[in-house]
C-alpha cells in the first residue's frame, strides 16, 4: 500500500519542471525567485505554482520569494530524488539503446544498472558501458544492484511477459514504452505507460483547427 | 493564432486514452459503453469522463451509454486524427531509429515521411524503409510530403538549431526529445517537450515513501 496521499499527476509533472528551473536559477547565482518567475519559466500561472507547493507545506517568504537552492532540494526530496535510483532496461533494441544513452537520466539521479534481452547475439555485449544480460538474470541482478525501477523497451507482443518478470524480480516501478496496455497486480507496484503517439496528439488537437 | 479554446492538457491525454479503449470495445463487438466502463478501463472516475466529454458537446443517451464507434470517431476528430499526418524525424541515431520503427504511430494516423541527419555516412540510407536525407532538404521535403509535425531526436547541443530549421521549413508542431529546453517564437507553432526522466519521477514520488 502506498503511504503517500494521492496528489494529481499533473502536479508531480509540474514539480519536476519547477525543480529544473530552480536548478538553473541556482547555477546562475539567482538566490531568490518569485512564484511569478517560476510560473513564467515553466508556462503556468503563479497561482498554480503556489497551489502545487501548498500540497507539501509552506514555502518562501511573503513579498520576498523562495530560496532557489532550498526549494530545489525540497522538491527533489518530494519527488523521491534525494538519492540515486538504479534502473533496469529490458530490450536492447533501438529504443533500449537510445534509453541507455539518454543524457537526461543521470542528471536526475537515474543510473542504468543493467540492460536485459533474450537475443544470444546481444548477451554479454555492452551498450554505453552497460552489460547486456539474459533476462533470466533479472532477479539476481536486481538484488545485486538494488534495482527498483524497470523500463520496458520490447515489442508490444513481449511486453506483458516482461512486466511479469519485472514484478517477479521485485521491481516496484515500471515504465512501459511498448504500444500496448499491460496488466499488473500488486498494491506495492506502480506502472506508467509512455505512449509516444499520444505525445503527437497533444499537437494535432491544436493544429487541426488552424489549417 | 490558435482558434480552438484552451482545454486542459490532461483532458487531451485522457481523450486519447478513451479513444483507445473505445476502439478496443468496438473491435470486440461491444456496441454500447457506459462512462463507468470507460472510467474503469482508463483509471479515472466516471465523473471525469463525463466532464472531459462535456467540453465538446453532449454525447450518449442517459441510462444507456455511448455508442462505441460513434464516440471513437468523434474523439478522433476532436484530436485532429480524422486524417493521417506525415511526420519528420530529425536525428538518425538510436532514438531516431527507435521512433522510425515505433508501431504505435501508424495506428494513430502518424506516418514517418522522412528522417533527417547531417552525418554523410547515414545520408541516402534507409531506416524502416524511410530515406535518411540531409537536413538541408528539410524545407523541400516538408513541402513535397506536406509535413506539419517534426520530432527532434538529436543530442541536446543541437536541439535549438534543429528547432529553428523545423520552423523555417514551415513545421507547426514539434516534439522535443532532447533533454534541454528549446525556445520557439510564433503564434502558429506548438512545441512539446517529452522528458523521459520526468516519466520515472512519477514513479519515484510514490516509491520513495514506501521503502
Amino acid at each position: 500500500m502506498f503511504k503517500k496521499f494521492k496528489i494529481p499527476d499533473a502536479t508531480i509533472g509540474r514539480l519536476s519542471l519547477y525543480s529544473r528551473y530552480l536548478k538553473e536559477a541556482d547555477e546562475k547565482g539567482i538566490d531568490t525567485v518569485s512564484s511569478q518567475q517560476i510560473a513564467k519559466a515553466t508556462g503556468v500561472t503563479p497561482a498554480q505554482v503556489r497551489k502545487d507547493l501548498a500540497y507539501f507545506g509552506e514555502f518562501g517568504t511573503r513579498g520576498v520569494g523562495y530560496n532557489s537552492r532550498e526549494l530545489y532540494n525540497y522538491i527533489m526530496k518530494i519527488l523521491g530524488l534525494g538519492r540515486r535510483w538504479p534502473v533496469a532496461i529490458v530490450g536492447a533494441g533501438n529504443l533500449g539503446r537510445a534509453l541507455s544513452q539518454y543524457k537526461g537520466f543521470s542528471e536526475r539521479g537515474f543510473d542504468i544498472a543493467c540492460i536485459f534481452d533474450t537475443d544470444p547475439s546481444k548477451i554479454g555485449k555492452k551498450l554505453a558501458g552497460i552489460e547486456i544480460c539474459h533476462i533470466d538474470l533479472l532477479g539476481e541482478k536486481a538484488r545485486i544492484h538494488n534495482i527498483e525501477l524497470g523500463i520496458i523497451a520490447v515489442p508490444a507482443s513481449a511486453a506483458q511477459e516482461v512486466a511479469d518478470k519485472l514484478l517477479e524480480a521485485g521491481i516496484r516501478g515500471i515504465i512501459n514504452f511498448a504500444p500496448v496496455n499491460i496488466n499488473i497486480t500488486g498494491d506495492n507496484v506502480m506502472l506508467r505507460r509512455v505512449d509516444l503517439a499520444a505525445q503527437l496528439e497533444y499537437l494535432t488537437y491544436y493544429l487541426e483547427d488552424t489549417r
